[in-house]
Parts: structure tokens; sequence; C-alpha cells
């Protein structure tokens, strides 16, 4: 019985490290060295090898490094073996950290404020009570629920969406396709947290756009596919929208002459909001083997049905 | 009876309407309009009249409509008089906002990203736990203490100074002149929320910056005259400083040619961390009226020896 690591392999040293010490009876390896393929029982990936059944072919649960597995072709994983995405407290601190950052950004005008540093204008701006600005978060996961748990400790009236519902105490839930329309005209800062699906493809678009409260802000920290970036920067030319804040773009990274780099209302970072770190990944991975050999549910095990 | 307010007019025809309101019996001037001066018995302003105990001969109570009380000339009021700095909900929610925003924007290197989007340059950074990021807030009154209250929900490792000592849990209180060192030797991140005293003033110089970690940052939303601008310019040229976030400057504003506007590792926002909001503020305010009229201590009422 093995593990195998497929990815970058400084992550795959680090993840080794860390099975040594916690894990040592488990033997580990790290992409393309493999050791006896038939031995692999579980495979850790941010993308699978090519036709796994074949390839590993006594693997029984498949582990993404990503909080998502949209990146990840899920066709040659034979229908029974498990696939898990990754919850682990590192990617929600990060996650819960950039976010808050953002809405603030937008909150206190802090983007407005950098515009005028950068003309030496001392210029004061009228302040909005926190109670007054309405937050919605796009998609209500494990990330979206946290993000919302932490925001509303600062007053905001916050509110998110999903497709089946959800209760989150002292946040407006709003559930399903037709709600999504009354949900967006009470947003101010609409932050996407959605997994990445056929049905989200795209979603940040000028229809979705237009249903927003003129002079919105967007965050947009699900998948670059999420958004169609044209929109967002006739949304952005028109005033409908006023900010951006962008952790994620398509393609990554967002080539050099893409207008988005310069526009004054856009501030882009380079996919860093959130990511898995090594320990507590490991730390999850190793419990939900534990849960696996006593036929429990894993944590993050996905429904392939629906994607995520 | 009557009370006072000396102030900006636009700020006090807002609380013109709040007492119209909430309390239509006490007659309310906004100067330089006082009414009959002997009926003056309470009186807000951010600075008193010149001798106020001739001019207003049975004052009663003196409310500073800010945070802090330096920048009142205390000497022509006479020493009976309570003196009473405002402490409201607004205010601390305000620099509970804007340092939760630039703890972060140090903590997860968003100057730098904003640099690097400045080049087009799409560059992923190491990211630090926010435990193993060390915040130390100098001073620990009502607003760094609710700082720090919501910064160790992030899990930052979290400590205070004060001259007098204080008691958060969750946070290594640090109480006394000659614990300050050690505080210093420990803090990544400093945030200055002192009152602004002689004892207090040019206190962020080079001496204190030296006894921080290299490369730690400087969030300062105290007063402009804490800081030493240009031992701030030496120690950010050194490296010795990192980064520096400054709400509060000397003289505000800042002049347009001060080499601090320009530097790419300083952001400057024009003292508006923080305000007090007319409507909490006259809630505060009427809670003290009464709490006077009882005999009980008011809220923000100041020792006058020690200046805060």
């Amino acid at each position: 019985m093995s593990f195998l690591y497929k990815g970058s392999p400084e992550r795959g040293a680090q993840w080794a490290r860390l099975f040594a010490q916690k894990a040592p009876d488990m033997p580990f390896h790290v992409w393309p060295e493999t050791g006896d393929p038939a031995k692999v029982r579980y495979l850790a990936a941010w993308q699978p090898p090519e036709d796994p059944a074949r390839t590993l072919p006594n693997l029984e649960v498949v582990f993404s490094v990503g909080a998502g597995v949209d990146q990840f072709d899920l066709s040659g994983v034979p229908g029974h073996i498990p696939v898990v995405r990754m919850i682990e407290p590192g990617i929600v601190e990060g996650m819960v950290e950039y976010v808050t950052h953002a809405v603030l950004t937008i909150h206190r005008d802090l983007i407005d404020y950098h515009l005028q540093q950068q003309h030496q204008t001392w210029n004061p701006l009228p302040v909005r009570a926190a109670s007054s600005r309405r937050i919605g978060v796009l998609g209500l996961g494990v990330l979206g629920t946290a993000v919302l748990e932490r925001l509303k400790l600062f007053g905001f009236a916050c509110a998110g969406w999903s497709r089946s519902g959800r209760e989150i105490e002292g946040v407006e839930c709003y559930a399903g396709a037709s709600t999504l329309d009354s949900f967006l005209a009470r947003t101010d800062i609409l932050i996407c947290l959605l997994p990445l699906t056929d049905a989200t493809r795209s979603v940040l678009n000028t229809a979705l756009f237009n249903k927003l409260p003129r002079g919105a802000s967007l965050i947009q920290t699900g998948r670059g596919p999420h958004l169609n970036q044209d929109d967002l920067l006739t949304a952005l030319a028109s005033g409908q929208l006023q900010n951006a804040i962008l952790d994620v773009t398509n393609p990554e990274p967002l080539p050099p002459t893409h207008p988005l780099w310069t526009h004054p209302h856009v501030r882009i970072t380079p996919h860093i909001a959130s990511e898995t770190r090594p320990d507590s990944a490991v730390e999850v991975v190793l419990e939900n083997l534990r849960r696996h050999r006593e036929g429990l549910p894993m944590i993050g095990q996905i429904d392939r049905s629906r994607g995520y």
C-alpha cells in the first residue's frame, strides 16, 4: 500500500517530509516516481495522470490538492473511486483574510485614497457605517460561510446565495435560481466563491452586473472562468460597477497587455487568496485515510453528479 | 440651561437636528451663536473658545468632539470642570476597520502585489500563517483594545503595550516603560494608538524603530506628532522598516512635496481611520448628561493630571 503525490516538486518534498513524520508506515512517492504502481492506493494531485484506472489499477481514493476539483479531469477516474477536495484550515484562513481585506478596501474607499495619494491629494471622503453596506456572497460552501461569519462581526449587512440553501445565523440566506435576482438587487459588494461547473461558467456577466445596484463592486475569488472579463470592463466603463478586486483571471497568468492590469479601479493578485498549506493539508489527508479505513464519509468528498 | 456646539458648521447642524429629536427640552446653539452665554452649561468643541471661564461663566462640562483631547487647550478650562473625550461606537468601528485592513495589507503583501500589478507582473509570493505574524499595539485604551479583540480572531500572535497595564484575554500585555523593549523586539507589525501627550510626542523615532525586528512595518493611527517623519524615511531607506501605513501626519494636510507621498512602501490616508459619527456621538453625550446630573462618572472623562 502506498501514497502518490502528483503536483509541484517543492510541495511534494514538503508533503514527503510531513508524511515521514506523521505516518512513517505509509510509503510515499512523488510523481513521476511511483514505486510499484499496483501498490498505489491513494493519490493526491492537482491533475490526475492520464488513464488513472490503467496506470494505477488499485487506486482507492483521489485527493485534489486544491479547494476545487474543476481543474480535474474526472472522466478517467472510475465512478466507484471517491474524489475528495481539499478542505483544510489553511485554505479557509487565507480566504477569510483576503476577502476581509478586499471588502474593507472597497468599504473604506481605499482604492480612491490610493489614487489621491498618487496626486498628493489630501481629501477626506464621507464614511458609511458598516450596517448600511450590503455584502453578498455567491456560494455558501465552507469558504463562503467562513467569510460571512467573519464579515458579520464588522456589522455589515450580510447575505449569501447558494443553489441548495443554507442557514447562517445573522446572514440573510437566499436559495435557488429563483431568488438570485432579489439577492443581487440588495448587494453593494458581491463576492464570488462558487464552485466552477458548467452551470457557473461565465456567470459573472453583463446580465448579472445589471441586476446589482449601480456602483456596486465585485470581489472575484472563485475561478477565472466564472467571469466574463470583457463584460467586466464594459460594466466598469459605464459606472454600473465601481471597483473590482480579482484574485483569479482567465487565463492565468493574465497576459501583460490585458487592459484589466492598468484599470485604475481594478486590483489584481496572482491567485494567492488562499492556498493549501502542507502541514494542515497533510493532517486532513491523514484524518481522511482513517475515515476511509473505518468506512466513514471523508471531509470534502465530492458528489460527482453535481461536480463539487 | 443650554448646550453649545463649537466645531464645523455642517456637523453643528447635524448635532442640532439630533438634539431637536432626542432632547427637545435642551436649548442648542452652534458657535458663534451662543444665546445667553450665562445659560451655557455644556460645551462640545474641537477647541474651546478663548478664556472659557470668562466667556461661559456657568460652564459645567466640556466635551471634546474627537477621541483625543490633545488638540484642546485645557489651560483656560478651570480645574473643577470635567473634560470628556469622545468614546462612541462609530469611532471604534471605524478604527477597527481601518487597522484590520492595514494589518491584512501588510500581512498578505498587498503593497508588493500592487507594485507588481503596475508592472503587469504575475508573481505569487510565499504566504505566512497568521499565527506566525506578531502584531503589537502601542496604547491599550478603548481603541487599542477593540483592535486587538478583532485581530486575535484572525489567529495573529497579538500583544499590546500600555503605561499602566491591561489584561486582554488571548493578548500578551506589556506594562510600563521597562517592558517596552521586549514588546518591540517581538513585534512584526506595530500599531500606534497612543494618546498624544508630552511623554509620547515623537515616540516613533529611530531609537524605537531600531528595537523592532528588521523588516517590521508601522501602522500609524495615533496623532501626527507621535511620529518623526524624517526618521521614518531613514528607516524605510535602510530596510529596517518595510512598509508604513499612515492615517495621520504632521502637519495635516501633508504638503504635496513631502517625500512620504511618493514612497512606494508608504500608504497615506487623510485622517479618516475613525471619525465621530453625529448620531452615536449625540447618544453618548446625552447619556453623559444623564450621568452628570446623577453624579455618576461620565464615559470618557479624562484625568487632567495624565492629560488623557
